[in-house]
Protein backbone atom coordinates (compact mmCIF):
# COMPACT_ATOMS: atom_id res chain seq x y z
CA UNK A 1 0.00 0.00 0.00
CA UNK A 2 1.50 3.27 -0.82
CA UNK A 3 0.56 6.01 1.31
CA UNK A 4 -0.83 9.29 -0.32
CA UNK A 5 1.09 12.21 -0.05
CA UNK A 6 -1.73 14.38 0.66
CA UNK A 7 -4.85 13.38 3.36
CA UNK A 8 -8.26 13.09 2.20
CA UNK A 9 -9.84 15.71 3.88
CA UNK A 10 -13.45 14.61 6.01
CA UNK A 11 -15.94 16.39 7.78
CA UNK A 12 -14.46 16.12 11.08
CA UNK A 13 -10.52 16.21 9.88
CA UNK A 14 -11.28 19.65 8.28
CA UNK A 15 -9.97 22.68 10.11
CA UNK A 16 -12.65 24.86 10.11
CA UNK A 17 -11.61 27.82 12.73
CA UNK A 18 -8.86 29.99 10.88
CA UNK A 19 -8.65 27.24 7.94
CA UNK A 20 -5.32 29.31 6.51
CA UNK A 21 -3.85 26.98 9.49
CA UNK A 22 -4.59 23.89 8.08
CA UNK A 23 -2.97 21.68 6.55
CA UNK A 24 -3.14 18.18 5.09
CA UNK A 25 -0.06 17.21 3.80
CA UNK A 26 1.86 14.06 4.84
CA UNK A 27 5.42 15.30 4.57
CA UNK A 28 4.45 17.79 7.49
CA UNK A 29 2.51 15.39 9.75
CA UNK A 30 5.39 13.16 9.82
CA UNK A 31 7.76 15.70 10.36
CA UNK A 32 5.83 16.97 13.20
CA UNK A 33 4.92 13.26 14.52
CA UNK A 34 8.69 12.32 14.68
CA UNK A 35 9.58 15.35 16.53
CA UNK A 36 7.30 15.57 19.09
CA UNK A 37 7.88 13.11 22.74
CA UNK A 38 3.70 12.51 23.71
CA UNK A 39 0.93 12.62 22.27
CA UNK A 40 -2.67 12.78 24.01
CA UNK A 41 -4.94 10.06 23.40
CA UNK A 42 -8.93 10.51 23.86
CA UNK A 43 -11.59 8.08 23.91
CA UNK A 44 -15.38 7.95 24.53
CA UNK A 45 -16.50 6.18 27.52
CA UNK A 46 -20.13 5.93 29.20
CA UNK A 47 -19.31 8.59 31.61
CA UNK A 48 -17.93 10.93 28.83
CA UNK A 49 -14.46 11.31 27.31
CA UNK A 50 -11.10 10.26 28.69
CA UNK A 51 -7.68 12.31 27.31
CA UNK A 52 -4.21 10.92 28.72
CA UNK A 53 -1.10 11.35 27.83
CA UNK A 54 1.04 8.68 25.84
CA UNK A 55 3.84 7.78 24.56
CA UNK A 56 3.70 7.11 20.76
CA UNK A 57 6.29 6.35 18.00
CA UNK A 58 5.32 6.26 14.01
CA UNK A 59 5.99 3.11 12.73
CA UNK A 60 5.87 3.84 8.53
CA UNK A 61 2.31 4.76 8.40
CA UNK A 62 1.03 4.13 11.55
CA UNK A 63 1.27 5.43 15.35
CA UNK A 64 1.97 2.53 17.72
CA UNK A 65 0.92 3.31 21.60
CA UNK A 66 1.88 0.49 24.13
CA UNK A 67 1.18 0.10 27.37
CA UNK A 68 0.38 -3.10 30.11
CA UNK A 69 -2.07 -5.45 28.72
CA UNK A 70 -4.02 -4.79 31.89
CA UNK A 71 -4.59 -0.75 30.83
CA UNK A 72 -8.11 0.25 30.74
CA UNK A 73 -7.40 2.58 28.19
CA UNK A 74 -5.75 0.18 25.87
CA UNK A 75 -8.28 -2.56 26.02
CA UNK A 76 -11.22 0.08 25.45
CA UNK A 77 -9.08 1.41 22.31
CA UNK A 78 -7.98 -2.20 21.50
CA UNK A 79 -11.69 -3.63 20.92
CA UNK A 80 -12.08 -0.80 17.90
CA UNK A 81 -13.75 1.80 19.56
CA UNK A 82 -12.87 5.32 17.47
CA UNK A 83 -10.16 7.15 19.18
CA UNK A 84 -8.56 10.64 18.47
CA UNK A 85 -4.60 11.50 19.48
CA UNK A 86 -2.94 14.55 19.24
CA UNK A 87 0.43 15.38 19.43
CA UNK A 88 1.98 19.29 19.54
CA UNK A 89 4.54 21.37 19.58
CA UNK A 90 4.87 24.79 21.16
CA UNK A 91 7.10 26.33 18.97
CA UNK A 92 6.26 30.01 20.57
CA UNK A 93 4.62 33.11 22.66
CA UNK A 94 3.18 35.46 20.37
CA UNK A 95 2.35 38.73 21.88
CA UNK A 96 0.60 41.18 19.70
CA UNK A 97 0.14 44.65 20.76
CA UNK A 98 -3.81 44.18 21.78
CA UNK A 99 -4.70 41.70 24.05
CA UNK A 100 -6.94 40.48 21.58
CA UNK A 101 -4.22 39.02 19.46
CA UNK A 102 -1.86 37.03 21.21
CA UNK A 103 -1.51 34.08 20.22
CA UNK A 104 0.81 30.42 20.33
CA UNK A 105 3.27 29.28 17.60
CA UNK A 106 2.48 25.76 17.27
CA UNK A 107 2.44 22.45 15.02
CA UNK A 108 -0.13 19.91 15.84
CA UNK A 109 -1.48 16.69 14.02
CA UNK A 110 -4.96 15.26 15.10
CA UNK A 111 -5.22 11.96 14.00
CA UNK A 112 -8.82 10.16 13.88
CA UNK A 113 -8.92 6.29 13.62
CA UNK A 114 -9.40 3.01 15.25
CA UNK A 115 -6.78 1.19 16.90
CA UNK A 116 -5.51 -2.76 15.90
CA UNK A 117 -4.52 -4.29 18.64
CA UNK A 118 -0.97 -5.76 17.34
CA UNK A 119 -0.89 -9.86 17.76
CA UNK A 120 1.60 -10.40 15.65
CA UNK A 121 5.30 -11.06 17.65
CA UNK A 122 7.52 -9.89 15.05
CA UNK A 123 5.53 -6.83 13.93
CA UNK A 124 4.62 -5.84 17.98
CA UNK A 125 8.63 -6.44 18.56
CA UNK A 126 9.10 -4.06 15.84
CA UNK A 127 6.48 -1.46 16.71
CA UNK A 128 8.38 -1.54 20.40
CA UNK A 129 11.53 -0.78 18.68
CA UNK A 130 10.04 2.01 17.21
CA UNK A 131 8.52 3.00 20.37
CA UNK A 132 11.99 3.21 22.25
CA UNK A 133 13.91 4.85 19.44
CA UNK A 134 11.60 7.51 18.95
CA UNK A 135 11.89 9.07 22.80
CA UNK A 136 15.69 7.57 23.30
CA UNK A 137 17.27 6.29 19.74
CA UNK A 138 20.11 3.92 20.11
CA UNK A 139 19.18 2.34 23.14
CA UNK A 140 17.27 -0.57 21.32
CA UNK A 141 20.72 -1.87 20.20
CA UNK A 142 22.10 -1.08 24.06
CA UNK A 143 19.90 -1.91 26.96
CA UNK A 144 18.60 -5.42 27.87
CA UNK A 145 16.26 -6.94 25.27
CA UNK A 146 12.87 -7.73 26.07
CA UNK A 147 12.07 -11.43 27.25
CA UNK A 148 8.94 -13.43 25.83
CA UNK A 149 6.92 -12.69 29.39
CA UNK A 150 8.02 -9.09 29.45
CA UNK A 151 6.61 -8.87 25.41
CA UNK A 152 3.38 -10.69 26.66
CA UNK A 153 2.87 -8.34 29.27
CA UNK A 154 2.88 -5.47 26.94
CA UNK A 155 0.05 -4.17 24.98
CA UNK A 156 0.86 -2.84 21.43
CA UNK A 157 -1.68 -0.72 19.64
CA UNK A 158 -1.63 0.53 15.65
CA UNK A 159 -3.46 3.37 14.66
CA UNK A 160 -3.45 4.19 10.80
CA UNK A 161 -2.18 7.74 9.77
CA UNK A 162 -5.17 8.14 7.38
CA UNK A 163 -7.83 10.79 9.01
CA UNK A 164 -5.37 13.67 9.86
CA UNK A 165 -5.60 17.87 10.82
CA UNK A 166 -2.45 19.18 10.59
CA UNK A 167 -2.64 22.97 11.94
CA UNK A 168 0.60 25.44 12.53
CA UNK A 169 0.63 28.90 13.05
CA UNK A 170 3.96 30.72 12.74
CA UNK A 171 5.38 34.34 12.62
CA UNK A 172 4.97 37.43 13.73
CA UNK A 173 1.52 38.89 15.46
CA UNK A 174 -1.20 40.02 13.33
CA UNK A 175 -1.98 42.99 15.11
CA UNK A 176 -5.50 45.40 13.93
CA UNK A 177 -4.12 48.05 11.55
CA UNK A 178 -4.71 51.24 13.32
CA UNK A 179 -2.87 49.02 16.95
CA UNK A 180 0.41 49.14 14.47
CA UNK A 181 0.95 52.50 15.62
CA UNK A 182 1.10 52.04 18.95
CA UNK A 183 4.19 52.56 21.11
CA UNK A 184 3.80 48.79 22.11
CA UNK A 185 6.66 46.47 21.66
CA UNK A 186 5.35 43.06 19.59
CA UNK A 187 7.08 40.02 18.93
CA UNK A 188 7.76 36.36 19.37
CA UNK A 189 9.60 34.57 22.50
CA UNK A 190 10.65 31.35 21.04
CA UNK A 191 9.69 27.83 22.84
CA UNK A 192 11.78 24.79 22.82
CA UNK A 193 12.11 21.66 24.71
CA UNK A 194 16.04 20.62 25.75
CA UNK A 195 17.22 18.13 27.71
CA UNK A 196 19.88 18.48 30.34
CA UNK A 197 22.75 16.83 31.82
CA UNK A 198 22.19 12.86 31.89
CA UNK A 199 21.82 12.25 35.64
CA UNK A 200 23.55 8.65 36.29
CA UNK A 201 21.09 6.10 38.27
CA UNK A 202 22.90 6.00 41.37
CA UNK A 203 23.08 2.40 41.59
CA UNK A 204 24.53 1.91 38.15
CA UNK A 205 28.21 0.20 38.17
CA UNK A 206 30.45 2.85 38.70
CA UNK A 207 33.22 1.26 35.81
CA UNK A 208 30.12 1.68 33.59
CA UNK A 209 30.60 5.06 31.35
CA UNK A 210 27.78 6.97 29.67
CA UNK A 211 27.34 5.71 25.86
CA UNK A 212 28.19 8.19 23.29
CA UNK A 213 24.30 8.04 22.12
CA UNK A 214 23.19 8.87 24.69
CA UNK A 215 25.41 12.24 25.86
CA UNK A 216 24.19 13.18 22.05
CA UNK A 217 20.36 13.91 23.05
CA UNK B 1 -16.91 27.64 48.79
CA UNK B 2 -13.49 26.70 49.97
CA UNK B 3 -11.74 23.80 47.51
CA UNK B 4 -10.80 21.35 49.57
CA UNK B 5 -7.19 20.17 49.82
CA UNK B 6 -7.77 17.21 48.26
CA UNK B 7 -10.44 15.61 46.01
CA UNK B 8 -12.70 13.01 46.42
CA UNK B 9 -11.89 9.86 44.56
CA UNK B 10 -14.09 8.75 41.81
CA UNK B 11 -14.49 5.90 39.54
CA UNK B 12 -13.21 7.54 36.35
CA UNK B 13 -10.67 10.08 38.54
CA UNK B 14 -9.11 7.01 40.83
CA UNK B 15 -5.48 6.16 38.94
CA UNK B 16 -5.59 1.88 38.20
CA UNK B 17 -2.48 1.58 36.38
CA UNK B 18 0.40 1.94 38.52
CA UNK B 19 -1.70 3.45 41.36
CA UNK B 20 1.47 4.64 43.26
CA UNK B 21 1.64 7.58 40.69
CA UNK B 22 -1.88 8.65 41.68
CA UNK B 23 -2.19 11.91 43.62
CA UNK B 24 -5.14 13.96 44.69
CA UNK B 25 -3.54 16.41 46.43
CA UNK B 26 -4.92 19.87 45.17
CA UNK B 27 -1.38 21.89 45.79
CA UNK B 28 -0.04 19.59 43.29
CA UNK B 29 -2.46 19.86 40.66
CA UNK B 30 -2.44 23.50 40.83
CA UNK B 31 1.34 23.83 40.55
CA UNK B 32 1.51 21.27 37.39
CA UNK B 33 -1.33 23.93 36.25
CA UNK B 34 0.17 26.66 36.65
CA UNK B 35 3.56 25.51 35.27
CA UNK B 36 2.34 24.12 32.27
CA UNK B 37 1.14 25.84 28.79
CA UNK B 38 -0.98 23.91 26.94
CA UNK B 39 -3.66 21.86 27.71
CA UNK B 40 -5.64 18.44 25.45
CA UNK B 41 -9.30 19.04 25.77
CA UNK B 42 -11.21 16.41 24.91
CA UNK B 43 -15.35 16.06 23.70
CA UNK B 44 -16.99 13.23 22.43
CA UNK B 45 -19.03 13.75 19.06
CA UNK B 46 -21.17 11.15 17.11
CA UNK B 47 -18.33 10.51 15.26
CA UNK B 48 -16.27 9.66 17.91
CA UNK B 49 -13.79 11.91 20.64
CA UNK B 50 -12.07 14.78 19.72
CA UNK B 51 -8.66 16.21 21.16
CA UNK B 52 -7.42 19.37 20.45
CA UNK B 53 -4.46 21.54 22.09
CA UNK B 54 -6.11 24.87 23.57
CA UNK B 55 -4.66 27.68 25.46
CA UNK B 56 -5.66 27.05 29.52
CA UNK B 57 -5.73 29.16 32.94
CA UNK B 58 -6.53 28.41 36.05
CA UNK B 59 -8.85 31.43 37.85
CA UNK B 60 -9.32 29.94 41.91
CA UNK B 61 -10.54 26.71 41.44
CA UNK B 62 -11.83 26.45 38.02
CA UNK B 63 -9.80 26.41 34.59
CA UNK B 64 -10.56 28.64 31.80
CA UNK B 65 -10.69 28.19 27.99
CA UNK B 66 -11.05 30.42 25.26
CA UNK B 67 -11.83 30.78 21.63
CA UNK B 68 -13.48 32.19 18.86
CA UNK B 69 -17.55 32.57 19.37
CA UNK B 70 -17.86 30.36 16.43
CA UNK B 71 -15.43 27.88 17.37
CA UNK B 72 -16.90 24.18 17.06
CA UNK B 73 -15.25 22.87 20.40
CA UNK B 74 -16.44 26.17 22.36
CA UNK B 75 -20.14 25.45 20.89
CA UNK B 76 -20.11 21.96 21.59
CA UNK B 77 -18.49 22.05 25.27
CA UNK B 78 -20.66 24.72 26.00
CA UNK B 79 -24.26 23.29 25.54
CA UNK B 80 -22.73 20.91 28.89
CA UNK B 81 -21.32 18.15 27.66
CA UNK B 82 -18.58 16.54 29.62
CA UNK B 83 -15.45 17.22 28.61
CA UNK B 84 -12.34 16.26 29.98
CA UNK B 85 -8.99 18.15 30.04
CA UNK B 86 -5.32 17.23 30.14
CA UNK B 87 -2.13 19.16 31.02
CA UNK B 88 1.26 17.51 30.79
CA UNK B 89 4.66 18.19 31.72
CA UNK B 90 7.78 16.12 30.45
CA UNK B 91 10.34 16.72 33.14
CA UNK B 92 12.80 13.18 31.57
CA UNK B 93 13.75 10.50 29.74
CA UNK B 94 14.19 7.17 32.18
CA UNK B 95 16.73 4.97 30.07
CA UNK B 96 16.35 2.05 32.63
CA UNK B 97 19.39 -1.12 31.85
CA UNK B 98 16.28 -3.20 30.55
CA UNK B 99 14.56 -1.84 27.08
CA UNK B 100 11.04 -2.82 28.84
CA UNK B 101 12.08 -0.40 31.83
CA UNK B 102 12.53 2.67 30.13
CA UNK B 103 10.06 5.25 31.04
CA UNK B 104 9.50 8.61 31.19
CA UNK B 105 9.06 11.20 33.92
CA UNK B 106 6.38 13.71 34.02
CA UNK B 107 3.01 15.24 35.61
CA UNK B 108 0.32 15.26 34.44
CA UNK B 109 -3.41 16.21 35.78
CA UNK B 110 -6.55 15.64 34.33
CA UNK B 111 -9.74 17.33 34.89
CA UNK B 112 -13.19 15.62 34.28
CA UNK B 113 -16.32 17.48 34.18
CA UNK B 114 -18.32 19.86 32.30
CA UNK B 115 -17.56 23.41 30.71
CA UNK B 116 -19.93 26.43 31.74
CA UNK B 117 -20.26 29.56 29.21
CA UNK B 118 -19.27 32.66 31.45
CA UNK B 119 -21.57 35.31 30.29
CA UNK B 120 -21.17 37.93 33.27
CA UNK B 121 -18.94 40.73 31.28
CA UNK B 122 -16.54 41.53 34.80
CA UNK B 123 -15.96 37.73 34.82
CA UNK B 124 -15.19 36.93 31.50
CA UNK B 125 -12.74 40.14 31.17
CA UNK B 126 -11.07 38.57 34.30
CA UNK B 127 -11.05 35.30 32.55
CA UNK B 128 -9.56 36.62 29.38
CA UNK B 129 -6.94 38.44 31.70
CA UNK B 130 -5.76 35.31 33.48
CA UNK B 131 -5.37 33.39 30.68
CA UNK B 132 -2.79 36.10 28.92
CA UNK B 133 -1.40 36.22 32.55
CA UNK B 134 -0.67 32.69 32.52
CA UNK B 135 1.13 32.90 29.27
CA UNK B 136 2.76 35.93 28.91
CA UNK B 137 3.01 37.67 32.84
CA UNK B 138 2.78 41.53 32.68
CA UNK B 139 0.80 41.50 29.66
CA UNK B 140 -2.79 42.54 30.78
CA UNK B 141 -1.22 45.79 31.98
CA UNK B 142 0.70 46.72 29.16
CA UNK B 143 -0.88 45.46 25.89
CA UNK B 144 -3.78 46.98 24.41
CA UNK B 145 -7.16 45.89 26.40
CA UNK B 146 -10.04 44.05 24.55
CA UNK B 147 -12.59 46.34 22.86
CA UNK B 148 -16.19 45.53 23.56
CA UNK B 149 -16.49 43.98 20.05
CA UNK B 150 -13.18 41.88 20.96
CA UNK B 151 -15.06 40.87 23.80
CA UNK B 152 -17.90 39.58 22.09
CA UNK B 153 -16.13 37.91 19.24
CA UNK B 154 -14.61 35.56 22.29
CA UNK B 155 -15.97 32.70 24.32
CA UNK B 156 -14.63 31.62 27.73
CA UNK B 157 -15.63 28.63 29.25
CA UNK B 158 -14.91 27.62 32.94
CA UNK B 159 -14.57 24.35 34.30
CA UNK B 160 -14.34 23.46 37.90
CA UNK B 161 -11.43 21.62 39.01
CA UNK B 162 -13.64 18.91 41.03
CA UNK B 163 -12.53 15.55 39.97
CA UNK B 164 -9.16 15.17 39.43
CA UNK B 165 -6.42 13.01 38.77
CA UNK B 166 -2.84 13.85 39.12
CA UNK B 167 -0.04 11.57 38.16
CA UNK B 168 3.91 11.88 38.25
CA UNK B 169 7.14 9.94 38.05
CA UNK B 170 9.95 10.66 38.98
CA UNK B 171 13.44 9.74 40.17
CA UNK B 172 15.75 7.02 38.71
CA UNK B 173 14.73 3.48 36.42
CA UNK B 174 13.00 0.89 38.52
CA UNK B 175 14.51 -2.19 36.91
CA UNK B 176 14.43 -6.31 37.18
CA UNK B 177 16.79 -7.28 40.51
CA UNK B 178 19.29 -8.93 38.19
CA UNK B 179 19.66 -6.39 35.19
CA UNK B 180 21.09 -3.96 38.36
CA UNK B 181 24.50 -6.51 37.95
CA UNK B 182 24.39 -5.64 33.92
CA UNK B 183 27.63 -3.31 32.85
CA UNK B 184 24.71 -1.00 31.12
CA UNK B 185 24.66 2.54 31.66
CA UNK B 186 21.03 4.07 33.63
CA UNK B 187 19.66 6.92 34.40
CA UNK B 188 17.55 10.14 33.29
CA UNK B 189 17.78 12.83 30.61
CA UNK B 190 16.05 16.05 32.09
CA UNK B 191 13.45 17.72 29.83
CA UNK B 192 12.52 21.06 29.82
CA UNK B 193 10.87 24.03 28.38
CA UNK B 194 12.83 26.91 27.76
CA UNK B 195 12.52 30.36 26.11
CA UNK B 196 14.85 32.21 23.57
CA UNK B 197 15.81 35.45 22.48
CA UNK B 198 12.22 37.37 22.07
CA UNK B 199 11.84 38.07 18.20
CA UNK B 200 10.69 41.94 17.65
CA UNK B 201 7.79 42.16 14.73
CA UNK B 202 9.85 43.35 12.08
CA UNK B 203 6.78 46.15 11.91
CA UNK B 204 7.28 47.06 15.71
CA UNK B 205 8.16 50.98 15.73
CA UNK B 206 12.14 51.37 16.00
CA UNK B 207 11.95 53.31 19.26
CA UNK B 208 9.78 50.95 20.82
CA UNK B 209 11.42 49.36 23.49
CA UNK B 210 11.61 45.59 24.79
CA UNK B 211 9.71 45.58 28.06
CA UNK B 212 11.32 44.66 30.98
CA UNK B 213 8.79 41.68 31.87
CA UNK B 214 9.37 40.44 28.57
CA UNK B 215 12.69 39.90 28.62
CA UNK B 216 12.22 37.78 32.10
CA UNK B 217 10.39 35.09 30.30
Amino acid sequence: MTATSRFEITERSKVKRLPERGHYDRALAYEILDQALICHVAISTAEGPLVLPMAYARMDDQLVLHGATASRLLQLTGTGQPISLCVTLLDGLVLARSVFHHSMNYRSVVVFGHARLIDDDREKARALDCLVEHLAPGQTGYARAPTAKELNATCVLAVPVTEVSVKRREGPPKDSKADYELDIWAGVVPLQTVTGKPEPDPLVRADTPLPEHIGRY
